[in-house]
């Protein structure tokens, strides 16, 4: 058995709330029965058993089945189930496998930003409840991993309410990002960045989430996806990327959409490097993702939001604010961020 | 931009068929129109739109939110979409992000193998419409990748019908394969042990499908995952290793069911490997794949399948076989294969 198998089965007996499957097998090279041949069934000899009253199914086109391959739903439907979360800050969609969300969706407008009833001093980062156990990603698997807890759905977006601001809390709306020159700045000043466009656009709405993008190695040419997997076992994934999906409405009915798409590397970015080097076709995030996001939006509603908008940080700003956070404890600023 | 994000980029571009977004985006970099700084408005000097009329929305708990994160619906819900087809000799569900199935379903009985009405000559892979063009796996992503187009649900266990042969070969039924050493070999010898199942029960029902592991780097002592992606643009995942969960129906109903759980490597296997090295906890699959097996099977019906009947493969047997189809053509055999 591989070293990676070896890794699941590890994880699947060290699991705490385990399952009756769990309870069953736990423990197998323990409780496996000593093997003896004579009390199984060599299956290469026996005759075979009497067929089962078979489920007789006629499908549409009239052909006579001696099968049912839905029948194993019975014993329950497979999935992926993709626990979607809807929230007062945020509707998130989790990635049970990866342990990261899917997409994180929210709305901004000036009026919710102008609000300041929620302090992130009073939230604290929470496994999701809503996610079972043994899907869920866990505060333990980001300890020590060298990445931050990274909000989807940035704190700052959901001051209005302190109850909003704990939604942005729950780890279904974090992904492991790499906390300085990224998390800390970059994408930092990306999130400043959006909650701008309010001056803008009186309504914005921006899904937030992580990608797994493949790179060619230059050894054989290949092309590879490649992440690495944090916690104890190694299940939640660290995206190689993130994307924000941006939408700035001009309030009418039916009116336009100021479409805007970004990917940006889950990796330390210098603060000169200009924004419109990550816009990216909407379609590429798509590509990308397996999801849409616009598909019921026609083209004669949408505009290019880097045409309406100038995308460009405000690095300098920002840089005076987080001298100020120094000044005030910028450590314990961090420490929260992460 | 990254080479990887380059890359998304070109797909978009490449892209056959492109939906609305794709028009309205397309050759970004020819179609951006020159950047006229006076033309744009500076968002960070613009005094703030009037609000819009907010949806002012009472949630359970009686807070009064200026916000309506799920609004962003109205354009499309993102997903993920898991593109599920109920076909005679299966049920699949597609991963539009990895371009593989996520798990094939099938059910196989004494009565269903002994019918031979289909046969592959006559059954061509296809690509399957039910997927939307931008996320469906082609066959010339397949084309000189050096993998095989490897059957989840594989052929021979549909010769009841061709309809149901031809079922078999969509391509979400499909994972790039290691061919020789793998999918011609000791991947078949299990297909042919689930079949031999059927000597011993009445009924056996199998979930099969892809796996991507982590692996413990020797160089930082980190676990990743790290898969190829193959076709031009690079889209369709490598599985790293592949499962089955197979149950063994005793033919009653409320009756014992016989779990086995099996986790093999994508690569070349040495068919004197014991099968039962590859068994492993349900649950181990479950934590991988995101995906549950067996949450509505009490404990009391389980039986471990390992323990019912000899696991093990008739690799002489098949070899045998093997020898026939090469005096009869293997090559044409193996061509049909990939």
């Amino acid at each position: 058995m591989s070293k990676a198998t070896l890794a699941l089965v590890a994880a699947a007996g060290a699991a705490t709330g385990a399952a009756a499957t769990a309870a069953f097998y736990a423990s197998r090279s323990e409780r496996r029965p000593v093997p003896t041949p004579s009390a199984k069934t060599d299956i290469s000899r026996t005759t075979p058993a009497p067929p089962m009253p078979s489920p007789v199914t006629r499908h549409p086109n009239d052909i006579t089945t001696p099968v049912n391959p839905a029948g194993v739903f019975q014993y329950g439907f497979p999935g992926p189930v993709n626990d979607l979360a809807t929230r007062h800050a945020l509707v998130s969609s989790f990635d049970r496998r990866l342990r990261n969300p899917s997409w994180v969706a929210e709305h901004i407008t000036p009026e919710s930003l102008s609000q300041h009833n929620g302090d992130r001093k009073h939230s604290y980062f929470t496994e999701d409840p809503a996610v079972p156990e043994k899907f869920r990603a866990k505060l333990h698997d980001y300890y020590r991993s060298g990445y931050d807890r990274g909000h989807q759905v940035p704190a700052a977006d959901a001051k209005w309410n302190q109850q909003a601001m704990d939604d942005t809390f729950y780890l279904t709306n974090m992904c492991p990002q790499v906390g300085d020159g990224f998390n800390r700045d970059y994408w930092a000043h990306l999130e400043d960045f959006c909650r701008r466009l309010t001056h803008n656009f009186p309504s914005v709405r921006i899904v937030t989430g992580p990608l797994y993008l493949p790179r060619r190695d230059p050894a054989d040419g290949k092309w590879r996806v490649s992440y690495e997997v944090i916690g104890s076992p190694p299940n939640v994934a660290v995206p190689t990327h993130f994307f924000k999906v941006i939408m700035g409405e001009d309030g009418q009915t039916g009116g336009h959409v100021a479409l805007g798409a970004f990917v940006l590397p889950n990796a330390e970015i210098a603060n000169d490097k200009p924004l419109t080097d990550f816009e990216v076709p909407l379609e590429a995030v798509e590509r990308a993702s397996g999801l849409e996001f616009a598909q019921n939006l026609p083209a004669h509603r949408r505009r290019r939001l880097c045409s309406e908008v100038q995308c460009s940080l405000l690095v300098r700003d920002w840089s005076a604010r987080q001298n100020e956070f120094q000044q005030s404890g910028r450590r314990q600023i961090q420490s929260q961020r992460q």
